[in-house]
């Protein structure tokens, strides 16, 4: 039985998270854009990426693997091509700046693509292609980082659990959001296995050794997904994006040097604008009407049929009304983060809930 | 003990394909476009989309589902963005100019995105991507067509297996090509399945009735790869391509009318030039070196450590040196085809190999 979370109001918790960041050397306009996606993360149930990671990134800082003021450069070298150096900006930061770069290019050329050198934790990829759908347009969205993961016929770590991410715009449902990492199982979910007793399925995670397992106890990396699919996908990510950006991660990685080690990543963000192709309209009713066909399935025993990110859309609705929900380690840690940088940190009034974290 | 194969040697076959699409009312340019991407399948080891199709375009452009003599339309609304209006073409035709005029595209504007309206059978969409690389771009394709796979949660046909292509240029290596289904397994897979009297893993598999099963002679729809990622890719797909093109195949298939079943495809193409981003020499050599890092990896017992596509362009050598194997049932019905049409089937002297099929 896991502790009570505790529930912050959306509002307060913005603040504090962006007063943490002006403390720690961000400028204000930097902190708010940095601070969007974890709100984001946590209002859409995606706590792995929410404000728990926040004093990760303070770590960052203090490291000098993330940089607080970055210089961030946006270059056009041709018109649908965007090149973000990120100067080791967060990734919240560094990929908020690219999409909205190549939003504003896709309304002249279409489509843009932003590839973004340099950066640091990414955060919830669905927030950025979430931008271009807001703008009524198809987002897409790949991050390349360290090897995670193993690599399919592999002992030990290979690739990085990249994401994926494709968001579509629609007007009757809230967006479709695909957000999805190239493994498997995520390393939450191999804790959720161990916690209940239960064995792995075959194919999911190796050991710290790198042989294979169903014991969750002992599952270290996780597999890709569907195997040589999963791990294909993460290969070319990073070929893709790295290989852009020319700040190769994979290779050196496996080098074995120390620099070869540094957390970095790479990512590239595509925005799609549906009016150079389609009428805007016409393909809205189309996403609904899909979306509607497809929840109007006859649903197998005990499952419910869901679009990406309707979920998310749902918990966004529930949170932002009734705060959001933190385990209290989480709220504990960034409360100390934050109040260690002389920042106030809000009384949480009443804010214990009797929720299992 | 399957029969063995019979081994073409692949400028007989590449002519006999031609000259029978030609005979069938293509003109010899589109006919010998036609005919590439199968010859190419065939060399690859993909032969479930070589040249054992072809009888099957041939009852397309009988029931006038796809069109021997379409006019072929690109549009380009602006700079980036092409849409390529097919005209029923088949998708090996409509794909290929789609790419070329991206390629084109891509040189001026840095990246170029090609929707394909109105296809039929995309056949392997490795070899368009591989066009792109090719011409040292990256090349990225997805295609939507007529549900045939299950939808994470759903009883029976939800979505369709749409494939995901992503091709990397390399020097020292042969190019990287991803090209997978978003489903978890293929029908021929289960068929395997069934001859090895072996049970399917769990999820892998509903029956015609739409119920999961292990049973691979009861086995008929193959489940999204990861669930709900798989099913989630293969939405987004037919959204992104069936819903820029105008065109939309998952929504009207559901409403259950007879022109919603009706055989189409539409596509998506991207071509990216690599140097408007990086120096193309610099680019390759760390493509090099990543797949140089990923194949020195140590691997599992058993396992061999593969990069996509480096099978396929092992078994393209063999194959254009020593023929190309058929199984004489593909064989005999492309022969009967050809010669029903007037066209010169070749003798195979000495053709019979003693391969398994």
């Amino acid at each position: 039985m896991a502790k009570p979370r505790v529930r912050v109001p959306v509002d307060e918790l913005r603040t504090l998270v962006t007063e943490t960041f002006v403390a720690a050397g961000m400028s204000p306009e930097h902190a708010a854009s940095t601070a969007e996606p974890f709100i984001w993360a946590n209002l859409r149930g995606i706590d792995s990426h929410g404000v728990s990671r926040v004093p990760r990134y303070l770590e960052l800082f203090a490291s000098g693997e993330s940089n607080p003021a970055p210089k961030i450069e946006v270059h056009r070298p041709r018109p649908a091509a965007l090149i973000v150096d990120a100067d080791r900006a967060p990734g919240p930061l560094a990929l908020t700046e690219a999409m909205r770069a190549a939003i504003a290019a896709a309304r002249e050329t279409g489509v843009a693509w932003a590839t973004v050198r340099a950066t640091t934790l990414s955060g919830a990829i669905g927030y950025y292609t979430g931008l271009a759908a807001a703008a009524q347009m198809i987002g897409m969205g790949i991050v390349a980082g360290v090897p995670n993961m193993g690599y399919h016929g592999a002992k030990g770590v290979g690739v990085a659990t990249s994401p994926l991410s494709i968001a579509i715009p629609a007007v009757r449902h809230a967006d479709l959001i695909l957000d999805m990492a190239t493994a498997g199982i995520a390393l939450g979910k191999i804790a959720q296995y161990r916690i209940n007793g239960e064995e792995l399925p075959a194919g999911m995670a190796l050991t710290a050794e790198g042989e294979p397992t169903t014991d969750p106890s002992v599952a270290k990396i996780p597999l890709p997904v569907g195997g040589a699919k999963g791990s294909g996908m993460s290969l070319a990510f990073e070929l893709v994006s790295s290989g852009l950006a020319g700040n190769p991660i994979v290779a050196p990685y496996h080098s074995g040097t120390p620099e070869g080690r540094r957390h970095r990543q790479n990512a590239t963000l595509i925005a799609v604008d549906v009016s150079a192709f389609a009428d805007p309209g016409e393909y809205a009713t189309n996403v609904d009407d899909t979306i509607d066909a497809i929840k109007a399935l006859p649903a197998l025993e005990g499952a419910e049929i869901l679009y990406p990110g309707e979920r998310g859309a749902a918990t966004y609705a529930e949170r932002e009304r009734d705060g959001v929900p933190l385990a209290p380690k989480s709220w504990e840690e960034l409360a100390q983060a934050a109040a260690g940088l002389g920042v106030a940190v809000p009384e949480l009034a009443g804010a214990v809930g009797a929720e299992q974290g």
